[in-house]
């Protein structure tokens, strides 16, 4: 894993100090120095705001929530049965009082982030109602899983999240779950957090939760949790998500606005025709956060991909995926909203090539796109549906050598390293320079779960594939955990409180059903 | 793999036929739309300039070649024994007539392709000495193997040229395999074809052979074979490499100039450090193929990885390799030089999940960095020491992906696309659309090696991972092969220069030679 940049004494000792020290620290919230990847000139970016603002005036939004319908009413939108016809004024009046970045406040204050503008986090994949385990099992997560992801989430320096539900716990039932899988995000990680979005009462649980963590008057200014909200493309938002919403919006805390797009089955066959679409759905439901509070954090989200017509079923890592990632990346900058993408997702069924192919595709077009919160960074397989210790291991790994990519070049010491040309001279090697040994930790990337050597010492140690070394890389780690452990008080009260609360949420029959 | 856009009359049945009728036409060479990843503004790109011109006056580069020494002093550079000093006046000198663009001419002329600015080819991987075959097995390859891979590059539409030796034929006396490489790859694909270095004598055989395909007079003014001419970094050219440039510059063939960079083992241990080295050994042999012949086509060329500092092994897919492809790629501009890097490089010893990243994330960074020819584009694993079958597929397909990314957005049809936004209404689907019907061929690619079934229908079909599927795929293609036939009369001719050549070239005790 590579280390944050430090002075320090040389000598080989020092070095292999240095590189067999676990380092676990989180790597900044990351500045995104890359020029940004923009399809679209000026008049195009244009086209597409047009065209989804006459999709918002003319086609409309389906709101199946009545409280929604009432709210956009006294907004002064035309609201004609469940369709609600939005005005582009009114929608560019709307968004403009969402902040264009804030701070992220996680439980050790020097794991804030920034979100917007050229700021951007990693934050792992979440719901799974699979996982792939340590022994590369395929079976039903349970609260422990769930918790051993949290550990790993909370060890990973590129990782800046430990998101909620990274795996479904089946083991709990599920209209308490939302309690549990908030408490083990809170428990075992002091980086930021998400909160579960599946119903308004569970989002409502989670904002009290984190106002016993963090305490209630924090919240109202600070930031310090984020809600997906998906939207049903085309162009409806459901009677659950928008409780949710507005369980976040009230208390100021930031709501991904994300229409879930299967490209090509749930939009024209026409990449920026779907963009236009998806900005619609996005544009309708970021005016919303601002009818609930006027001036609640908020982020332009969005799930995507695009459908194989032979099977319907949703692909990753195509070339439309990236260029679509490319656009949006230009519509929210020009809303000035900060945006959420999708990371390293794979449709492989194990961790074979496709899913590397697939998960680096992504990953790439993300960094050159600008997102700001770049979810699902690591676990994703199987379209979703399984969470893969190993590459959860390997993708966190990905994002560290993307942040490195992104972090821009290390200029300062140009004229240094170049009088080391004179001093090699044609034909020598630098290894031994005394340039090449103070700074060879810092200048190139070391991947520990790539395997640079010789076949032949490759064989000699067992000829170990990556899903094996990532494994075994995982039971490292987790021997190494420190819990950062809570306040004793604060931790007795969010236990009181998920007692009381699955005292009151009845949990019968619920156990196995599924996800 | 990708349709070429077509007008044609809709139907279901059509559509079938389409999807199922082998397409192995070429995709024409890419206009490259991405805008450029360019992390250096002006100043930095002067002062890597800068920093390159100082090491050509002052440090100098080693020939070790007196022809090449003699022709630098008759080109007015300081000569001291074998090193040569040159005047950054003199190399700017020279390298402005080297042809900015160029077309590239294939047997077949629909299967020419440009070179330079923003037009570039994918080219396969060339050099393994070992080869994954058809069974995933490691064996020493044969002439039927890199035949093989010809006719694989030929089928494949975003290979825009079968290479050389893509794999080292070891059942032919190594002093005379260059004649059998450069028929295999003539005879077996009419595209792009590129010619052996390995010696001065050999590569005048290349070039011999070219003129009997071609005819003498047509080589004056039209590039047909590219060969490649490796530096020794830092600062070096051997006698081999110029002596084969000379072959290929004196005949205005265009010539590679390549330095072999192991950033950290013999550059400095610093990205712009070493991108400033590199640079000036690239300009130092640019500069010398103008004097061999000005005006001859010549190409900013390289090899770059980086060293792993705990096993010296090179890497593949790190971050400073993509951040000096986008340096690079800027330089190269600067200069107006059209310019070669590498692509999907992996150091995996089989076809996994490491394979993956590091070749889509190279790929990646190659599309955005500019690159025109786009070398190693297929099959290229375990640091080059195999090229696999199974991956050259997928690479191949990958390609097209990357293709279909940056050949730009499809705003055609994008009003009619809109249109479907109400026709379909929130909630609706759009698969049963006429737009959709028409469209989703082109509209999205879908990638043949990637399955994106779910589990369940992938255990039913018998849990085959995309190694398989990726060999399964090259033998129905072998099996739908059809040659492109020679020309009688040049074929004859062609295999009477060999057969006379292989009299001449002692060939004894030479067989297993290794390579």
């Amino acid at each position: 894993m590579t280390k944050p940049m430090r002075s320090r004494a040389g000598g080989r000792a020092a070095r292999r100090a240095l590189r067999s020290a676990p380092d676990f620290e989180m790597l900044p919230g990351l500045t995104n120095k890359l020029p940004m990847c923009e399809l679209m000139d000026g008049s195009q970016v244009e086209a597409i705001d047009a065209a989804s603002m006459d999709i918002l005036e003319n086609v409309g939004v389906h709101f199946r929530d009545d409280i929604a319908l009432e709210d956009w009413r006294k907004a002064g939108a035309k609201v004609v049965g469940e369709m609600v016809y939005l005005d582009r004024g009114l929608v560019r009046e709307l968004i403009a009082t969402i902040p264009t970045t804030f701070t992220y406040h996680a439980r050790d204050p020097r794991k804030n982030v920034a979100l917007g503008g050229r700021e951007a986090i990693f934050v792992p994949m979440t719901g799974a109602p699979f996982l792939r385990d340590l022994e590369d099992v395929r079976r039903n997560p349970t609260l422990d899983d769930l918790a051993m992801f949290h550990k790993l989430s909370h060890m990973l320096p590129a990782m800046h999240s430990s998101a909620h539900h990274i795996v479904e716990p089946y083991d709990h039932p599920i209209s308490q779950r939302h309690l549990r899988i908030t408490y083990s995000s809170m428990k075992h990680s002091d980086k930021t957090f998400m909160g579960m979005t599946t119903s308004p009462k569970n989002a409502e649980d989670v904002i009290e939760m984190c106002a016993i963590l963090f305490g209630e008057a924090f919240l109202e200014d600070h930031p310090v949790v984020t809600g997906n909200c998906n939207g049903n493309s085309p162009l409806v938002w459901d009677e659950t998500m928008l409780g949710a919403m507005r369980a976040f919006c009230k208390r100021k805390q930031p709501v991904l606005c994300s229409p879930f797009v299967l490209g090509g089955a749930n939009t024209p066959a026409s990449v920026p025709a779907t963009v236009a679409q998806l900005n619609a759905e996005a544009l309708s439901a970021l005016a919303y956060t601002q009818v609930i509070r006027e001036g609640a954090p908020a982020i332009y989200g969005h799930y995507l991909s695009t459908v194989s017509m032979k099977s319907g079923a949703p692909m990753a890592g195509t070339p439309e995926i990236s260029q679509m990632n490319f656009m949006i990346g230009q519509m929210a900058r020009y809303y000035q909203v900060p945006w959420r993408t999708s990371n390293t997702l794979g449709g492989a069924k194990t961790f074979d090539a496709q899913a590397g192919y697939e998960s680096a595709s992504t990953l790439s077009a993300v960094m050159h796109s600008g997102a700001n919160y770049i979810w699902h960074s690591a676990g994703w397989n199987e379209a979703g549906m399984h969470c893969s210790v190993a590459k959860f291991i390997v993708d966190a790994e990905q994002c560290a050598m993307a942040y490195r990519m992104a972090e821009g070049l290390k200029w300062d010491d140009f004229d240094v390293a170049l009088k080391a040309v004179p001093d090699v001279g044609p034909g020598g090697h630098y290894l031994g320079h005394p340039h090449t040994q103070e700074n060879f930790q810092q200048a190139f990337f070391m991947p520990e779960l790539f395997d640079n050597n010789s076949i032949e010492q490759w064989i000699a140690e067992g000829s170990v594939e990556i899903t094996e070394r990532a494994l075994n890389r995982a039971k490292t780690l987790l021997s190494q955990y420190e819990e950062p452990k809570l306040d004793v008080a604060k931790d007795e009260e969010l236990l009181d409180y998920i007692a009381r609360r699955e005292r009151e949420i009845p949990a019968a029959d619920e156990l196995n059903q599924s996800y």
